[in-house]
């Protein structure tokens, strides 16, 4: 009788943890984009507009891990009107020798949010400056923080400015980030000084305008910018990619089309077939990472199935051990 | 709590079969595809080489329709080595409305060959003299009684001959057919005679060569050609397509690209850009269908997501009237 393991949310908030293994297993799912023959299928995209919907599905084979996740990811924007949560998601665990369901990981997002953030903590891991101490988040919401706490596994982070444009929702993320991370954070009505002096900024907003300006940069700085994983949203000043001494993308072939690239290429400041590092490759050693304190670096981050693929196998193997989930038999 | 049903193969075969209900879910689902802004989006598709697999995902939205199925198709052709089948496949049944997860519908492939078989019966139904009371099947495998069956809920089928390269499957599957159908059908070694005479002929094999040849046909008789969904496979010759006084597509998208039309367009028979009905427009009286008993008429089937959306909501809601399946809460 075939068997699959069902896990809740609740069941995989218990198992699966921002935490370095978390870290670990995304950044080798970079290593691998760079340097094994993965398969990587673009985005099925479907739309609802009657009520309106829209609806990801992700797929990444990585050779090597012995699953490979298909993520299903609805977006229903009237749904609070309903009381329901607007994004909610699944991911479906197949084998990778069998194609046999293995495993039902109905997490409402919650992996994904693990391995966004976890990538974050990759990329200020390779491009950040060792000494990083303080970080400026821009932005409120579940991402913000984890964002911010995924930096204090990489680097000594002591200090962090929350800057959002709803300065009641920075008071209270600053306010509830404190309590958790037991580290100084204050939020910040004024983005031009939260970015001053900081050592890592991070965008984390939907924002369709530029929120952060190249103007207010300076040497050494790391940005990653996390934001944008749709055609339409975009957070940084175009002119800080063409500023930026290294940018790097977690696919280049997502953020020519996806990213803050994008925008770039279409403002006519970058080549629209202008070579640039991957994040993979900079892991890996195929290319360099930051090679002096005072280069800016740019991360441009729209998310990529490898990353659901490894979160999901993580799951699975943390399920195995723990003894969690329903087995179903079907 | 978000309550989800769970639909096992053995729950799904009580619950749904291939009936006249079927069919006209089935063809409501066509008759949307060309009346309605349906979504269907491109398939997607994800090559394991290593194991010899392949995943297809595929899904659609039908306007008026609740719910809309995201069906996960893999093929993993090493599995029998291993004792296992090698294709599988599930369906997640999502809300229209809010995107949240309402059923899962653990078929094995079951629906698939249901709302395939559904379609060869409404091409039959509006397609084929409504006298045809002889069929000829191409193909010895489940698809080959199903689409016998399926003729005989919109035909007045009396006698059937079973075509396939093995002749020891052909008989067996005629023996089969001829216990569960309670009409006359024989295994036929001679493809030329197993079409002369028969007034449907439905091929059903997944051959890369075509087993069909133009000069058997004559006037009156109608094909179906349901094996071709990649663009490798080729049942019909194609000079075929260009005989018959009336070629019906499923998807037009779809066969320019994968069915039986993209190997006549290659051949240089039939332009890449020639207008062909579709299904659903013959449905609904957009398009005639045929016009004289004498006419050779074609349907070329290549599967489409608004039939797995179709039959996936038939299944929840049998589910729901009977009782069937095991909730699961999370």
């Amino acid at each position: 009788m075939p068997k699959m393991t069902i896990l809740t949310e609740a069941d995989l908030r218990k198992i699966v943890r921002l935490d370095l293994d978390a870290v670990a297993c995304v950044e080798n799912a970079f290593r691998a984009l760079a340097t094994l023959p993965v398969a990587m299928p673009p985005i099925l995209r479907l739309d609802i507009p009657e009520h309106r919907g829209e609806v990801d599905v992700k797929t990444a084979y990585v050779p090597g891990i012995d699953g490979f996740a298909i993520k299903i990811s609805p977006g229903f924007f009237d749904n609070p009107k309903l009381g329901l949560p607007s994004v909610n998601g699944m991911m479906v665990l197949l084998s990778s020798r069998t194609g046999l369901v293995e495993a039902l990981l109905l997490d409402n997002g919650y992996l994904t949010d693990v391995r966004t953030a976890a990538a974050g903590a990759v990329a200020a891991k390779h491009l950040s400056r060792e000494d990083a101490s303080v970080a400026a988040i821009f932005g409120a919401g579940v991402q913000a923080g984890l964002q911010l706490e995924a930096l204090t596994l990489v680097r000594p982070i002591r200090e962090a400015r929350i800057w959002a444009r709803d300065m009641v929702k920075a008071e209270a993320a600053a306010a509830a980030l404190r309590e958790r991370l037991g580290i100084i954070v204050r939020a910040e009505s004024d983005p031009a000084k939260a970015v001053k002096g900081a050592d890592v900024i991070v965008t984390t907003t939907p924002s369709e305008t530029p929120i952060l300006k190249a103007e207010w940069l300076s040497p050494g700085q790391h940005v990653t910018a996390m934001g944008s994983d749709a055609e339409h949203k975009n957070e940084i000043e175009s002119a800080l990619v063409a500023k930026a001494g290294l940018y790097v993308a977690d696919s280049l072939k997502q953020t020519r089309r996806l990213g803050e690239l994008h925008h770039a290429i279409k403002a006519g400041l970058v080549a629209a077939d202008a070579e640039f590092s991957e994040l993979g490759q900079v892991i890996s050693g195929l290319n360099a990472g930051r090679t002096s304190p005072d280069q800016i670096t740019l991360a441009d981050l729209t998310g990529t199935g490898v990353q659901d693929t490894a979160i999901a196998t993580l799951a699975r193997d943390r399920a195995r051990a723990a003894d969690a989930g329903t087995i179903f038999e079907s």
